[in-house]
Order: C-alpha cells, then sequence, then structure tokens
C-alpha cells in the first residue's frame, strides 16, 4: 500500500473555495476510500510560484497535510491528476506501508 | 523500527469512554513507551461495521491517528492485540522507520 | 529524499523559548527548505533526562512533532546538529520518502 501526503497553506485556494476542501471533494469524486486533513500550528515552507516568486512563507499561514492510504494501482493512476495542486506550492510525498489486516 | 498509525474517528466509543483514551490506556498498560494522538480538522471514511454498513462517514466525525514508534518486537507482539479496535471502522497502518541515535 | 519527524513536549523550553519555536528557526538558519508542527490532542511518552528521571509523563503536556522533508545528503549533514534537542526528552524518527514530481 502507499500513503501519500499533500502539503500546502491554509490561505490556498481553488475555484474559490479552501484548496483542502476541494482536495477532500476531488479524492472522493476520484473513489479514494479515505483521506484526513491535519493543520500543523507552525511551519514554514517555499511559497507557491502562483501567489509571488521563492518568498518564504510566514507562519501567519498555518500548513495543512492531507493524508490518503491506498493501493498502488490507485495511487499511481491518481498521482498525475494530483500534479494540478502543486502549483499551490505544496509537496507531495509517497512511502511504502502495509494495512494491518484483522487476522493477523 | 516500526511506527504504527491507527486511524478512527473521533466520535467512535468503547466501553463507554472515548476510543482514543481507551486505546491511550491500553497501549501503556502493554508496555508501550510513547503515543501520539493526533486531530484531524476535515476528512471522510468508510464508517465502521458496527455503525451502519458501508456509508461514507461524513466529516462531522473528525479523524484521529493515534501514532507509536517502537521495536519490531514489540510492535509484532501488539498487532494481534490490535485488531479489537479494527471493528471500529479505522484502519491500521505500518512502516519502517529509524530512530536518530545522539551520538550519531 | 527523506522525513525527519522530532517528538517532543509542548512544555518543553529551550533557552527561554518554547522548543519548537527554538528548532523553527535553527532548520530556518540550517536553510531547510520548509517545516510543519503538528499538535497532538492527547498522549504520553518517557519524561526527558533533564526534567526527571524517567517518570512517565503525563498527558498536560501535548505532545509536537516537527516535520521536515529534504534530500538525504541535507538531512544526514543535520541530524548531528539535531541531537541537542534529543535532551529534551523527545525522539528524532527517519523515513525514506518520495517527493512526486509535477511532470510525472
Amino acid at each position: 500500500m502507499k500513503l501519500i501526503r499533500i502539503f500546502f497553506g491554509e490561505s490556498d485556494q481553488y475555484d474559490g473555495k479552501p484548496l483542502y476542501k476541494y482536495i477532500l471533494e476531488f479524492l472522493r469524486n476520484e473513489g479514494i476510500r479515505g483521506a484526513t486533513v491535519l493543520r500543523g500550528i507552525s511551519g514554514y515552507g517555499e511559497n507557491s510560484i502562483i501567489h509571488t516568486t521563492s518568498i518564504i512563507r510566514l507562519s501567519t499561514d498555518l500548513p495543512l497535510v492531507v493524508e490518503i492510504v491506498d493501493t498502488p494501482e490507485v495511487i499511481d493512476a491518481l498521482l498525475p491528476k494530483l500534479a494540478q495542486f502543486m502549483d499551490y506550492g505544496g509537496i507531495i510525498t509517497e512511502e511504502n506501508i502495509r494495512i494491518i489486516e484483522k487476522d493477523e
């Protein structure tokens, strides 16, 4: 299984709504089984190429992390579509994980 | 070392108390050295087979993630006992990590 | 790429300021591109050797997790300098991850 984590800022918007809400709707429409949105209490990062050019984002914009877990097949098909969110200054990471089955 | 993450909903209860409190007590009684509970600000997921059958859980129930780090031996002994929490609609994931020692 | 996660308590201080603020400043001065600070809603862990000796920390001190992602070269150079924060009862974990590039 794969864990995908999408990092961006709470103030990021897309199509007139908060980016994290847009991403959640996108993931549900894509049939992804579940998603979790975590909000950091502080942080910093490179700003998006949309907002400005390479200005360090200050901690007034709290970091968000959207996490999803699914099969490699589902994730690999999803990744090209996730690229649209990378204009918003965030990064997307992928790691291999294992889901614990009930009868182990 | 292994990182275990247990995903479920904030409204999940066990034995009359919030499930995350029950899990923390369980982990301490099992001798697990530490645990962290993160709460998401939004999310969605498959609902538990206890609550209903395969209805998508709406974001009114905020997602929780319990994280523990320990040796493979400790984790492997713990996993079968963790299975009891999987009736509550959550998933449990496992990843290999490394703990940074002080004198590296 | 590597993901580094630094776990400690919200009440930990260094040089008269909250440890997480000190760590964020340290990471920026070191040129680390981004960092995210997550706060748990509950948890427990081993207390620092500074504060007391091996008393279990109660959940009145909320857990913090500082996360950074960077290249192995940058992380490997950073890790010895991070050791100074490990006196504060926290642990530091490392995992291999992949950053999704835009044109995949």
